[in-house]
């Protein structure tokens, strides 16, 4: 997409022959771990940001998120020239908040809970006037996040599957829309933990199911779906699968050990779900969204 | 090289505009850590075994080495049907052993002095008639190595500076030929830890030195030049500089951090000597080699 093109990175697909050999697959691991401020996030934020009018962009952007979102967002705004309040968990991880403010965004602290998240920013909007951009529930961000798999389908159009980890949905959104619209029927499968299987639920019940105690290790999945994106992912993915917490740090020293790579445990996931027999792959071309590589290395879970 | 191109990748180039905008550089990463067992040196390994003759071949070959060269040469015997012996000290990594291991390498454990591993190896090479790859000090080896900075070359006709860490120096001066005799005035630096500065002391002088109780956490650059490599080294390489222990680690991180790509300390040594000072990529393109990306994850020095 034209408007982002600049801001980010056409990032690279690699593969590995030892995981081939392991999964019986043909797999092609899109690497948005290299993506700017390290997560695909930057593609949906870079293209909230860049669609502003000048009316909207006078009081900066705000957003509350205590992961990739934030700093993207913050980044985004910071390439445009205007101010981002971000609005953050006082849990965050230390890495995570420095991030935001490498990139000069403006750090309100909230207890850690949904409700907190959405009254602090509520409190932020009133007082700066600035323009919200949600993490995931937003055309803009959807459209932005599609480009991930966009770029897959130029590379590989022969491509048959891709798997990409699920939170708020935004990511399996907009791979399943840029399949549909550029795929040459290709399928769509969103993967999940276990200990957070709302999106699971939800995709398999026809009903939302909100997120409730999610405690895995996926930092970036523990959110609930969408208004916007629940309708897209139900008419447009074709499965939603969950993987053990032992199987998403598998996979993410699978990935260390045996492509160096540096992922974070949400990118793990579609692999662990391939490695844990929920998804076929053999005789298929099937590409995953290694959607990030933030991680603590002085708090790593191996 | 023909030879060797339908067992190795063709590793992809990366770059980082944060290093970029630290060092005041513009410069290029080779990815051999994502090289077929590691490190560059299946490269060398490849080319050495794949030209041997049938009486050659029939008993299989044999080295020492502690590290990458032990799984490269393992790994090039497998594929070409043959038996590898590798001599280890017995205080090799069990990572290293695991990967010699996993590619059906033979391995003689030593004591962990050079005089042992020499002594072995010569045991080993009596008794089973084996024929010796050594790990740099061999012209098929350092050939192979050449094809690293010919890739280089390809992509990036107008590069510089092509900057590699020197151990053995197999690598450096497989470079300084390549760059010689493909590159368009491409200059050569090797950069070394201060505490194995054998390589710097012997370039300056002019008079081989050996690498007497090397301590440095780059575990790939402890060994001493060759009677090949010096010579090559001395007449076609611009430069050899020395780096910190604290350098080198820093630089790890960093490329961990900001790039999400694993490397291990030895990959870590031509960007220490840029972030320290020693070589200067202020306004010229500079390739930058990621020897390997062997890691003990449970050991790492941050």
């Amino acid at each position: 997409m034209a408007r982002i093109k600049p801001y980010i990175s056409r990032t690279p697909i690699l593969t590995s022959s030892t995981i081939d050999r392991m999964t019986g697959g043909n797999l092609f691991f899109k690497c948005e771990n290299f993506q700017k401020a390290g997560a695909f996030k930057s593609r949906g934020a870079t293209n909230a940001v860049f669609q502003l009018n000048e009316s909207e962009l006078s009081q900066g952007v705000a957003t509350h998120s205590s992961g990739n979102h934030a700093a993207a967002l913050a980044l985004a705004a910071k390439r445009r020239g205007i101010k981002a309040h971000i609005v953050m968990p006082d849990n965050s991880s230390k890495v995570k908040i420095q991030a935001v403010e490498n990139y000069g965004g403006i750090i309100t602290f909230c207890a850690p809970r949904l409700q907190s998240r959405e009254g602090t920013l509520k409190e932020v909007l009133a007082i700066t006037g600035a323009h919200e951009v949600h993490p995931y529930n937003d055309l803009r961000i959807i459209a932005g996040q599609a480009t991930v798999a966009m770029e897959i389908i130029e590379d590989h159009p022969d491509i048959n599957l891709i798997i990409t980890p699920v939170g708020g949905g935004g990511l399996l959104s907009g791979t399943a829309l840029a399949a549909k619209y550029f795929g040459n029927r290709v399928k769509v499968i969103g993967a999940e933990p276990e200990r957070a299987n709302d999106a699971y639920q939800s995709f398999h019940s026809g009903t939302f199911v909100p997120s409730t105690n999610p405690d895995t290790i996926a930092d970036g999945l523990r959110t609930s779906l969408g208004s916007l994106t629940f309708p897209i992912i139900l008419e447009n993915v074709d499965d939603i699968v969950t993987v053990s917490e032992e199987g998403i740090i598998n996979a993410m020293r699978l990935i260390w050990e045996r492509m160096k790579l540096i992922v974070e445990p949400s990118s793990a996931v579609p692999l662990a779900a391939i490695l844990e027999g929920k998804i076929n792959v053999k005789g298929i071309k099937t590409a995953i969204i290694l959607s990030g590589g933030n991680v603590d290395l002085d708090n790593l879970p191996f």
